[in-house]
Order: structure tokens, then sequence, then C-alpha cells
């Protein structure tokens, strides 16, 4: 493993600013509290003092910052200065809390890239289309395997490394041990009764109101997502998604026959919610709405609260079915995960679908969903479509949740992802040309790129495999031919000096395709 | 474990005939070779006498023959005149060959009860009809689960004892042992490469033209069976199907807004293919057919090949898929396994599906498919469906299936389940009623039993479960509303005592009901 990957290490104490060589700011030396030099507050100034150790390098990415309590002291200011000055660091993205680990500087991955566009709300929806992407998904795997050895910034799963191989492999040996029939003896229809259990008190702990029965195991999200299709609509029927939006959904609607409307979605706040109230007015045909609140898939984008209520009310209002699909809410880097749709819910109109195959195993297919008032014929159409899943990862699961080795797994997980992140981010911020536009995600491990206007993400993907890199183009995530300047890269490996040099590789990439697209 | 259930115990040796008590027919005495004391063949006359013994009960079924050695010594005959005797006998099936063991009397299942009707085929395929049948199976799962301590005899697996246990646990913790990542990593979109070219292998030894890549794993057959079905049909579309009916299949069919057309189908030798004929020129609007050709659930027939021959070929002139749901041939219980419809295709027109719940681990949900010329579209249900399966189940079958083990269990089970089938055959035909009709199963762990003709299912299925006895009702094997008066058993464990007792329980039962409906 890359010493890169893991924790930084922190140093025992930053160095007090005015000993700091090359640290030479006009606003350097120790003002006493209370006492402001320059006019602005004492927080202020002392933050802007961090703010320029930021920026001069003296303060790099992952280091951590001064306890509370020493840094009262080596300022001489009172807790209520120390405290706000933190907090306005923290505002600026400049620090970050890390919970029973103090304060650490965060890398500035965004600050030399304009974030990415937001959508034209103003523009009228377009006609619902019936879906053909597969074919051009296939050509991309296709290309894919031509070149097997390329570096993968194309998948959608963290790097296995960064999965807790060892403790699901003991788990799995106890749980075989301990239930030697797990293999030879038909399961629960609904899927493991103790399970079920956990994940509903589990559920009612965010806000989710179900018990045990409420929860149908699913073979991963991507069956879950299905039924709650087959539970709502009829082949033919118009279905409202995110655009962008993640291909596997709009190969489900392919595969169902069904019509695909793409509402826009900004890359901070994801659905624009009153572009889809106006297209539920101008398009009375939409039988459903699909969505991923948080972590949106390519965007990253978390929505706020106000638009997830408004969300679940609309949908209620026009009596359709809310497809949630949410699986990587507990990659959100923040202290506490946000809501779920389902959360909102009060008449069961959120179908709520989730798994654990990318915050857990990407090699356990242990899904779940929630079919709110459509609950019955979600449980048929489970039943007749696979029959239960199977047991030993549904037992092994059960365990992880019930000790919190899953906690304990997942704030290493955000930790880790986020260190990628910010290292990717730099990389893309250091290398991609003018013209390039990137809003930060908000957890996870998607980093969806908007290239120059004038560089085709199909060319560039093309290209990128010739370099030996997998990039997923913007192309497959949009049912309407929008997104090909854009693409969508994860973080494949724990390796992070690989993964800088592969970024800086596409970087000069677009750079070389940019300008030779303007002088043609 | 009841020892009912193991092989059983073999008398040293058989006394020899005439000097058995009871035992004074007319053929009595030791005839000398070559010397026709009656007019029929010498051969002959011994089997007689050993079928008059085995008739009075002086040999029990399970009782081991004289060995062909002991045989001539004792009847002073050559070894082409014993080898002939016992030829007769087996061919009568009275005894049977069991490999390396010698041979044994069989049961005499169906020596008093006459078989199944015969379907009407001259009768005209009724219309096509959209399936209602969940709800009906619903309320009968539902009044299984308010008597959860009633004695299984409506399940569709065999007795949980009856599967490998213990080397299947082993082989798990040998696999994860082995491969720590198995949870953690992404399996191949169509399942372990290993386990399909093994599969692939396998096929090619019973006639199946395939290689790894025309192998997708399921999740279960019935996983197959949804996506050969989403393959080739839109909703509202007409399939044909065997009356009687795997329930499941029907069930399927409704969840995928399909009709069903009901075709006949023989007790003895499965769909009637001139029926299926007849009906493809009457309703031209049929898309593909879906037969189960070995052991027909539940039906428990077995297609002739010149059956299956005509099947494929039909198929493939009407342009339509055929469809096989193929789990139960290597339960049949043949020295050889009978071939799989597929062997017989050239032209891609047989979508073959069939799993390892039954013969191996009902808790492992492994099946696989090849969709012939069809094979594209369904990898790409299956992977917009539920992705790959997951990898630990395959790779402890593949282990099974490359060491021999699996053949090893093969043929335990089959032995197992044939004791199972003739002690329950022999309970049945001792305790139900004048009218019942009962064709024995050629293999496997269904019993289709035709009632009398006043005595309806849907009263017996509740009345056997206020006795405590689960069974299913003829009622649920059709969309058509046939099949009132017949029931389908299953044996459900290997304590056989126990299921004798409750065959006899519902022989009562039915002969209460049966008289009953005789005077009101």
């Amino acid at each position: 493993m890359n010493s890169s990957l893991s924790m930084p290490e922190a140093p025992a104490a930053v160095l007090p600013l005015e000993e700091q060589p090359g640290d030479g700011g006009p606003a350097d030396g120790r003002p006493a509290d209370g006492r402001p030099a320059d006019g602005r507050p004492l927080y202020r100034q002392l933050a802007d003092q961090y703010r320029r150790a930021i920026d001069n390098g003296v303060l790099r990415p992952g280091d951590r910052m001064p306890s509370m309590r020493a840094f009262m002291q080596r300022h001489g200011v009172s807790l209520a200065t120390a405290t706000e000055s933190y907090r306005t660091l923290e505002r600026d993205a400049l620090i970050e809390a890390r919970p029973r680990a103090g304060y650490f500087v965060r890398a500035r991955q965004a600050a030399t890239l304009p974030a990415a566009t937001e959508p034209d709300l103003a523009a009228a929806p377009g006609a619902a289309q019936f879906v053909g992407i597969h074919s051009a998904i296939s050509a991309i795997v296709s290309k894919f395997q031509r070149y097997p050895d390329a570096l993968n910034l194309g998948g959608s799963t963290a790097s296995p490394d960064l999965y807790p191989t060892d403790a699901l492999q003991k788990a799995a040996l106890r749980a075989l041990r301990r239930r030697p029939t797990l293999l030879t003896t038909a399961g629960h229809d609904q899927g493991d009764p103790e399970l079920r259990a956990i994940i509903a008190r589990r559920a009612l702990d965010v806000g989710i109101q179900i018990g045990a029965d409420d929860v149908i195991m699913t073979h991963g999200g991507i069956e879950a997502v299905n039924l709650a299709l087959r539970a709502v609509t009829q082949p033919g029927d118009t279905v409202a998604v995110e655009s962008p939006c993640f291909f596997g959904l709009l190969q489900v609607l392919e595969s169902l026959g069904l019509r695909a409307l793409e509402i826009p979605a900004s890359p901070t706040t994801g659905i624009a919610v009153e572009a889809l109230a106006f297209a539920l007015q101008t398009h009375p045909d939409i039988r459903t709405v699909v969505v991923v609140p948080n972590l949106q898939n390519p965007l990253g984008s978390v929505m706020p609260d106000t638009h997830k209520a408004r969300l679940v009310e609309l949908c209620s209002r026009a009596g359709i079915a809310l497809i949630e699909d949410d699986p990587y809410r507990e990659l959100v880097d923040t202290a506490q995960p946000p809501r779920s749709l389902k959360s909102w819910d009060t008449d069961g109109t959120v179908i709520h679908c989730t798994s654990f195959n990318k915050t857990l195993a990407p090699g356990m297919r242990v899904g779940w969903i929630n079919g709110g008032r459509w609950h019955r014929r979600v449980g048929m159409l489970k039943f007749t479509q696979s029959r239960h899943n199977e047991q030993l990862s549904q037992v092994v699961l059960a365990e992880f949740l019930e000790t919190n080795a899953y906690e304990r797994h997942l704030r290493r997980l955000r930790d880790r992802l986020r260190i990628q992140r910010e290292r990717m981010a730099a990389a893309i911020a250091a290398s991609f040309p003018e013209g390039t536009r990137f809003t930060p995600p908000g957890g996870g491990m998607f980093y969806w790129i908007e290239l120059p206007r004038n560089v085709s993400s199909s060319a560039f993907f093309e290209a990128a495999l010739d370099e030996g890199i997998r990039v997923m183009p913007g192309t497959v995530f949009s049912n309407a031919g929008r997104f090909d300047h854009f693409i969508r890269l994860s973080c494949p490996s724990t390796d992070l000096d690989q993964a800088d040099e592969a970024v800086r590789s596409l970087g000069r990439l677009a750079a070389r395709m940019a300008a030779h697209a303007r002088t043609p």
C-alpha cells in the first residue's frame, strides 16, 4: 500500500507561525487579544495568517492544525476568538474537523478551477425518449477490453484496498462455521430476518419509519431499482431522471422499454426540483422520478434538505412514485450523513433503494428496498424475478452492522476517499487546460469534469485509451446527446502517485485537444 | 438421521426359494438347467418364482438379491440364464441394480394404483389468458404460515439432509481462505470464468455445443427463465406452457404481463408435442414455449428422445424460441441422465436454463443460461437486472464439478430419493381411496396424485392443514382452473416413518372426503 494513502502524519505541533521560514507577510507577529491591528476583527486576522501559511505551502494538505488550547496559548486569545478563527477557516474550506482527531488542513482542490456550469433551468424539458444507450456502452466496454492493462479511471467503485477484506473474510469464515447449513438451506423470501430487523432499526435512527417486514433484500442496488421501476411502470411509460444520469439507470430504462425525460441537475444541489415541477405540468404522462439524492452519480452533488423535502412533497401531490436510489449516502463527507428522501415520506410515495456494494464490499451483492405503498408488488416481483438472496453475505453484513465494525470501516473509508479526492482534485486543477470547470464532489469517488467546450469526450475517451487510461465519456450519462464535453473520472487505486501521473497525462491530452480544435 | 433412509440392510443371503415358508406356487422346486418344466423358458420360470416371492412379501423392498454366482449355484443354471432372469425382473421394475452393491428388491409402489389419466389430446386448446395466480399462491403461503409446525409435504426441494452440507461448508471455507478478496471484489459480468469453462465442458459431454462465453451465470434457475422470457417477449404476448405447469412459472408470466396458453402434458411423456403443433397453427401469436423436459414439475415425466427432437424441430420451423427449463435432469433415475432439448438444437432456437439449486444446494443461488440466438440480449438483461452473481458459491461449485464430488453426491442423492419415492409411493398406494390414480415419477421428489373426481384439492388442502400437513393443491398448477382434484406431494424429510404416517393420514382424509361427497 502506498503510504500517501494512509492518514497523513500529523506533526507533533505546527510551528508557531512567526517562527516559520518564508512566512513574511504583513500580518506577521503575534497580535494581542482584543487589539485589532488593522481594523479587522482579531479572529479574521488570525484566520488570514493561517490562510497565507496554507497558500504558501507552509502548512500542507493533511497537516494537523494546533489544538484549540494550543492555539489560544500561542496567540494569547480567548476560546471565542480561537473558535471563530477556526470556523472562518472551515467555512472557507481551508481546514476541516475530523471527529476525535482535531482540525486538519484541506487540499485546495478547486482553487484554480471555476465551478462547473449550472444547468439552464429556464430551458423547457425536451420530449421523453425511448432509451438507446446500451450499444454505445457495450462499445465502450469492448474498447476497454482491448486495453486490458489500461489504468481504470472509468470504474464505479473504490479501490479494493479500501474495503475491509480481512475483516469480511474472517466474518464469513465465522458465519460458515457457526451456521454450516447456510449453503444448503433456502433463505427467507424477503431476506435474512435478523439482518432486516437490524436494517429497520438503523433506518429508524435516520428518520425512516419502517419495520423488518418493510425491508426486502435485493441482489445489489440495481435489482432494487429494477423492482421499483417494474412495480410502478409499464413499457412505454415516461420516467423523469436526472441529467446527467448514471448510465446504468439508462440501461435499466432501455431494458424495460421505458422513456426517459431528462431533468437538469446542478453539480452542487442535484436535481433541479423546480424544473421537475414544471415538467410534471407539461408532461402529465410522467409515471415516476428516479433520483440519487446523495452524491449523485456522476455529479457528486448532495441535495439540500429543503430541496429534498420539496421533491417528496411534489411527487406526493402528483400521486407518482419517487424512486430514491441512495447507495452513496454514507460516503458523504460530513460528520453526520445527510438524510434520505424517504425520511420525509409520510404517505408511501418514496420507494427507497440502497445497497452496501459501494460502501462495504463490491463483491457482496446485498441491497435492499422499501417499496412504499407499492411494497407488496415489489415483494411479488422480487420473488418471481430471483427468489431470495444467498444467505452468507447477509449474515456477514448483519454481524458488521451489529458490532459497529461497519461504522468504523465507514469512517476510515471516508477519510481515505477524502485524501484521494483532494489529491486527484489538485492534480486536475494543476494539469487541465483553461476552460476546464470542476465542482469538487461532496464525498465519494467520482469527479465530473467539464472540458473546454471544443473538446469531444468521445474523442478524448479514445485518445486516453491510447495513452493507457480508461475514462468514462460524458455522452453515456445522457440519452439526449448531452455532455459531450464532460468526462467522469474515479480514483482507481491506492497508488496516488500513479493516479496523479495519469491525471496529468489526461490534462496534457485535454490541452492538446483544446488547442488543436481551436486551430484546425 | 432415521436409519430407514440409509441403504437397507442386506441379509447375508436370501433363503433358497424352495426352503421359504408359504412359497407354495406350482413352479416350486429346482428346475434343472435347459429343462423347461412348463413350456416357458427357464429364465422366465425362475423370474416368476422370484416375482411371487416378492408379491407374497417373502422378499421385501430393499432386500438384497443373491449374487449372480450364488443364483447360478442355487438353481444350477448358466450365467446366461441367470443374467436373463435378472434382466426380466429388472425390466418389470421388481429389482434394481445398485452400482458396486448388487441387485435389490424394489418397492412395488404403483402396483395397486392405476396410472394417472392421460390428457385428452383431441380437445382444442383454449384461449390464451393473462395470468392471475399470484394472489391464490399468496393465500396458500399465508395459510401455511398460520400452521408453522405443519409437516411440509408441499415444498419443492429435497430434505436438507440430502444435500452435502459438510462438504460444501469445507469447500467454502477453503475458497475463502484461498481467495480472501472474494467478498470485496466485483466478479465478471457473466459469472466466474473458470466455472463457465467447466460448465461448457460438461455441456459438451452431454451433446450441447457451447463455449464458456455462451454461459451466463444467473441468480438461480428462476432468474434464467425470467431473462429468457424477457429476451423474447413483450407484455401481452402469448406463451405456451405445459399443463399442469410449475406455478412459479405462472407467477413469472403474471409478473411480466404475459398470457399463458396451456398445452396438455402426459404424466409419462411430458408435453404433448402434437397438441403443441396444433396450437401453433391455431394460435399464430404464440411467441415462445416453456418446457421442463426432464422430471416435469409437478408430473415427474421425462420426455422421450423422439418427442424432444420433434419439439425442437417444431419450434425451429415456427421461428420461435423454445425455453428449456432443465433443473432436474440429473435427478432422473437412470444410469445415464437423459438429454436436454438443447442437445438437438442446431440453429439457436433453444434457450437453455438450469440451476444447481435442486441438485446440490438450495441455499446456493447458482443457475445458468445459454440464450441461443438471443444470447446477447439475455446478457444485456442480466447485466441491467442484477449485475453479476456473488462469487463464493461459484468458486465452491467449480471445485465440486472439477473434483467429481458433484457426481458422487448426485449418485447418493438419486439413491436416497429413490428410497424416499418408493416408500412414499407404497404408502400412497396403500392408503388412498379407490379412484386415486398415480404414475410414479421418473426421479426427483414430486408426486402428482389424481384424487377421486369428487374430491376438491382446495378443500383437501385446507383439511390437510388442519391435520398438520402441508400439501400443494392442484389448482395452482393451472391458470385455466384445471386440476382441482390433483395434489402435489413431496418428501420433506429423511424421517420416512413420519412421512409414511403423514401420507396415511392424507389417504384417510381423501377417503373420508370422497365418501362424504358421494353421499351428501
